[in-house]
């Protein structure tokens, strides 16, 4: 582009990658953008804000050349594409995509579950994760007759389906696994071949979280030795959910929501725990 | 077989047509076979009890050849290949799979919703008959955040969703049409343009009830003229639903209960309304 945008009253959002046109038209009304592979030294001084659509590595790198920088706003649920630890020790905050994706992920799930088993009903259903996600599933499965049971870091005071603390005993009480936590150091590949071998030679495996929880050559082996009957994915180690009309419009609301609270000082709508 | 099976105690079952194998096995030891196509005037004349499995036609003529006959126990759920107004007259009672099916189809119904819409979530839903199926279905759809309402005969006092007495408004008032309904006269082709016209460029058909509710020459021209947006059909006009291990065993549960309080004087299970 040869001449520069208007200055003007919008604040200056710093972008980690270039923005889904639908997200380029719904904000360009309210903020200036500038492209941080291609921002010049003045923009980066100034902004004050990283907008991280789809799944860009964000580094303690990237991080370092705004030296303004107070918020990082991701368009994603799960966040470990952004160096947290740079984050953290910078005390920048961090916003996700909070509840926007949790239903077309919940339907999804029983949609796979349906193309799998065929008959979900009656079931016994782990789930991994009883977040945003994980709780829609849980009570869309509930409906359909089945007996849920849940892991987590810790279990969750309101939730009404029984706590398993080690997820091994989870998949070993059940016929189904669904993955919808959020990928971790501690997560990642913990769906192992001790834990499918645990879920067994009936079981199914449905991954609704991120792909990098669950072990993929080790899947494949186990689905082609028949150590589990079967698994649905929504997700691979490298790519992200399928999204909805109804999605991107959540997603929309849900960014805008939070850069608006940031730069009229008001509190975060879906800040991660650092 | 050269010899004749041995003269015991066991009641003579009439066979509309051969039995699965699975269904033969299970029955072998409570109960004497002989094939209608096949019977002898003995036969004929001792049958009490008709098992239709599958969908056979059975026709006033079938039936005139069992003059002892009192049961016809279906293994379906629709029992629209049985002349029922013959069963009427010669005081026969007729029973079906009861909700041996409920459960595989209800599942399926919310697959194919999945596969069609990708997501469910939030919905409107209209039900077409509010039965053994249309009743799961409902439970399993609220629990996704569907607003879901119904149409019937009559109203059910007991179900917890708005009744519509005309098809044509629920239609209209729907994003998702699901039938779920036996086929009669009065519902013989009941999804026909007008209730297409009303259900809308964005509805989907979904019909996990009988193939013969929906005119389907007219089904295929609506959606390749984008006056609805899309169809999920468990069943064609001349065809049944699938199956699954668990409702075989459930039909298997039902027929051998409706032959067993037949033979012993106690209430049938699953009587049709005649």
């Amino acid at each position: 582009m040869a001449a520069p945008p208007p200055a003007d009253e919008r604040p200056l959002v710093m972008l980690a990658q270039a923005l889904f046109p639908e997200f380029a038209a719904a904000l360009a009304g309210r903020y200036r953008f500038a492209l941080l592979a291609d921002a010049d030294a003045a923009a980066a001084d100034e902004a004050r804000a990283l907008l991280v659509g789809g799944l860009p590595r964000v580094t303690a790198q990237h991080l370092g050349v705004l030296p303004a920088l107070k918020l990082v706003a991701c368009t994603s649920v799960g966040v470990d594409h952004v160096d947290l630890d740079a984050c953290r020790s910078r005390g920048l905050s961090v916003t996700n995509a909070g509840a926007a994706f949790a239903a077309d992920s919940a339907d999804y799930a029983v949609g796979l579950l349906v193309a799998v088993l065929r008959r979900v009903s009656g079931k016994r259903v782990g789930i991994v994760g009883l977040g945003n996600i994980g709780s829609r599933v849980a009570r869309r499965l509930a409906a359909f007759g089945c007996a849920v049971s849940y892991h987590s870091r810790s279990p969750k005071p309101s939730a009404p389906y029984p706590f398993v603390p080690a997820l091994r005993d989870l998949a070993a009480g059940s016929d189904v696994l669904v993955l919808s936590c959020a990928l971790t150091d501690e997560t990642k590949h913990m769906v192992n071949r001790d834990v499918m071998e645990a879920l067994g030679k009936g079981g199914v495996l449905v991954n609704v979280g991120r792909g990098g929880l669950v072990d993929e050559p080790e899947l494949l082996r186990c689905l082609r030795q028949g150590v589990i009957g079967g698994a649905g994915l929504d997700v691979y180690e490298n790519e992200r959910a399928v999204l909805t009309p109804e999605s991107i419009g959540g997603v929309l609301e849900v960014v805008i929501a939070n850069l608006d609270a940031f730069f009229s000082g008001r509190p975060l709508v879906s800040p991660m725990e650092l």
